[in-house]
């Protein structure tokens, strides 16, 4: 037997013969990326069912040098979940490791393994009369230790935080086999280094999450929205401003729409109409979600957007007046994102700058990308109330996908980011590295920060081994 | 010219003659802890006014192996921030670094050096309308850059954390004198490992945070209070969830205070009387906060005061009718601390458990300390709604402080300790490890924990020159 037989047959002992899948017709769905941009190849893909398996394929593999790609539920936008063509990697997924372990009402936490899918966490939490507020458009495929391994942000993050902020302990798998654990449900820990930031956001490049408790919040009662027609981007961070002083913590969601993107969305869904006549320039999707009754949050809403006519910053608003609306409301803002894979075409741009500057910088990535394609429909949308848009012009509908990606792709993406970046901004708010930005680390973070990324990659991963080729770039 | 005299001539050179101090008379009260249980001894006593400054100073001591000690406010419970008594070490002390930098309102964020006090920066946001919600007792000494390296807590947590949620971005200088800066205001930001992450908590022992950018909240326009008389802990964490359902996210602090907390505290007072007829066995202050009317925030209150009353938690309350109200009852609250202080002889614990076991650790600790010291007052407030209180038995009216503490000191703070441990607790809720509790962690922490920290310390800081001897237990 030579070394990757010897593995599979190890693997095999430890997970079981069905839970270690080898032929290429098998793992295909587990080498290829959720937007079919990377196809790589494995040794096998394996299927553990609890920690301590996770612990001795983890062993197994350091001991051997057999590199380890984790993987949730492959639904990485950036190549981050899928090996390369290499062959020399196993894929470690955690789908069988599902269960909810504890529900603790008292303590408002979660505890849960990593495999669990962001939609059954939030049903579980659901259940319990309380809210786990993470919500990405995945939610249904995503698994909460993918959720953590990339810090998910999604349209509540105004309110919430990102998936760092809902966290209160961690379970994760030493590259080495070793198990880490503060699965503990404290709010204050002040014991030393809080080792699991560590694997927060580092996308399996130093440990595999195994399990994790997590916050959990009241259920809200009550929700009102409403689409808001805004002259431009600075009106709406104008009107944010109001909205946070107006309506306190309630304010939960503030998501801007640009007129293309409303258009491509009603297109895609079909006989939709735009929620505002005319289909403005700009919108704002503003949520407000309360503990307390409805007509108080109504009230709210409406006072946010009086006082937004008031100033000049409101032309016109269309108030969800039933659950029907809102959900209507949101399936515009959701669909948006397929809306454009169907259409094909698009340069997927996802930067945050600080508040004080996203309005400069949709103009100036605007103008940028109009001088090198002008045809382009501007479909810009996203977490507006946390400085971050998902910046994608797209193709004219005469244009040739493949052609316009070919012909601009590179000169968009390097030319938003670049803009991004010049207003201290970044580029990748909540997407992450994976392979498809890993280079552009070279240009955009300082020698300082890529070595002590480094140290630390080398610090816990001394052989490399754990998904390699992902997040850090090569430095000199 | 021994190697301390050059040192002191360097660093002279460096920050000025007159910011670096060597006299024994004048550095006193840096090498002295707050609590003075701590003197230590300093080559000297560096004041930087500069982050060059410090790097300077950082790279001229990584070259000549000469051991740095940061120090902000100096206000340390754990002597984190002072020498140990070989004289090895200098001070590096932030106080000069006390410029607000930018405060920017549109980003809601503000910008400001680590030397910075917690007053200041908080009359600063104050000033732009807005709240930086850290609140803890020494918000007059206490400095940011302390606060982030101790990660801060107080009796605000429950709404807006800890400190570590309260921060963007961080700049430090790392122990060879680098600057790693992640100044930029963005809420979203997942490009690659989270940096700032190490800084926050590591009590100044991976690198000297010398500038920060901090989150700005809306400034609450209303508050309403009310001390309220609970049977036992037990019952305060019910109406905790009451509370926390009824009044949503205006909840801002949720404190305990046990009967002789409150007797001590207004003995020391001098003639102020209890909020609550025949001074109850439990207390918890309530603090409700919102950028709302006065009058709805205060129905708000009473309507969770009438439903803990109907579910039989609640037998009486006190509620702030005014501005002085608030203040006092505040004042009877803050002024715990500097009670014990002044009576001498209690034993501190800081401890935090998941809040589904809160209630059986006090029950089983008060059981535990009684038996060792059964005179003991027992001291016991803080931040129930965080799972957090200090603990702190204090020795009877008319027995000797020193005896007390030479009798009991060990016996009861070993003894609090394991009993919040066996309830998955913590040792440490937010005031850190420095000295204090080092050893104590050889105790409380796994193998692999303690492995994880000193693989980090030792790729951040090879050498040992930071903060040596702090957080970090010998481990064979």
């Amino acid at each position: 037997m030579n070394l990757y037989e010897e593995t599979i047959s190890a693997l095999k002992a430890i997970v079981g013969d069905p839970a270690c899948i080898v032929e290429e017709i098998d793992t295909a769905p587990y080498t290829t990326d959720y937007r079919k941009l990377y196809k790589g190849k494995a040794i096998a893909v394996v299927f553990p069912s609890s920690t301590d398996q996770v612990s001795q394929v983890m062993s197994w593999c350091f001991s051997h040098n057999i590199k380890v790609v984790p993987q949730g539920g492959n639904t990485s936008l950036m190549g981050g979940a899928v090996p390369d063509e290499t062959g020399d990697a196993i894929i470690l997924n955690l789908r069988r490791m599902a269960q909810i372990l504890a529900v603790d009402k008292l303590n408002d936490t979660m505890t849960l393994q990593a495999g669990v899918t962001l939609s059954s966490a939030r049903a579980a939490a659901d259940e319990a009369n309380r809210l786990f507020p993470l919500r990405i458009g995945s939610e249904g495929s995503c698994q909460i230790g993918g959720n953590l391994a990339t810090n998910a942000g999604g349209t509540a993050v105004l309110r919430y935080g990102n998936m760092r902020d809902l966290v209160l302990g961690i379970e994760a798998v030493l590259p080495d086999g070793r198990i880490y654990s503060s699965l503990r449900g404290l709010r204050k820990d002040n014991t030393g280094y809080d080792l699991k930031q560590l694997f927060v956001g580092s996308e399996g490049t130093l440990g595999i999450i195994t399990a994790a408790v997590l916050k959990l919040m009241p259920k809200p009662q009550s929700a009102s929205a409403a689409f808001v027609a805004i002259e431009n981007p600075a009106a709406a961070i104008e009107l944010l401003g109001l909205a946070k002083q107006l309506s306190g913590p309630t304010l939960t969601t503030f998501e801007l729409v640009s007129a293309d993107a409303m258009t491509l969305v009603c297109e895609y869904l079909g006989g939709v109409k735009p929620p505002l006549a005319d289909n403005p320039a700009w919108m704002v999707l503003i949520e407000l979600t309360s503990t307390g009754p409805q007509d108080a949050l109504d009230a709210s809403l409406v006072q946010v957007l009086e006082a937004g006519m008031e100033a000049g910053l409101v032309s016109d608003a269309a108030i969800a007046s039933s659950l029907s609306d809102l959900q209507a409301f949101w399936r515009l803002r959701e669909e948006i994102s397929d809306a454009q894979t169907r259409t094909g075409g698009s340069v997927k741009c996802d930067v945050s700058v600080p508040l004080s500057h996203i309005a400069e910088f949709v103009d100036k990535a605007t103008t940028k990308v109009k001088s090198i394609a002008p045809a382009s429909r501007m479909i810009i949308y996203g977490h507006m109330g946390d400085g971050n848009v998902h910046f994608n012009p797209l193709r004219a509908a005469d244009q040739d996908a493949k052609s316009y990606l070919t012909n601009h792709y590179q000169a968009i993406s390097d030319a938003v980011d670049s803009i991004a970046h010049s207003f201290q901004g970044s580029i990748s708010a909540e997407h992450g590295i994976g392979v498809s930005k890993r280079d552009d680390l070279l240009k955009y973070k300082s020698s300082v920060e890529l070595d002590l990324m480094w140290q630390i990659k080398n610090s816990l991963d001394p052989k490399g081994l754990l998904n390699p080729k992902k997040v850090l770039p090569s430095i000199a």
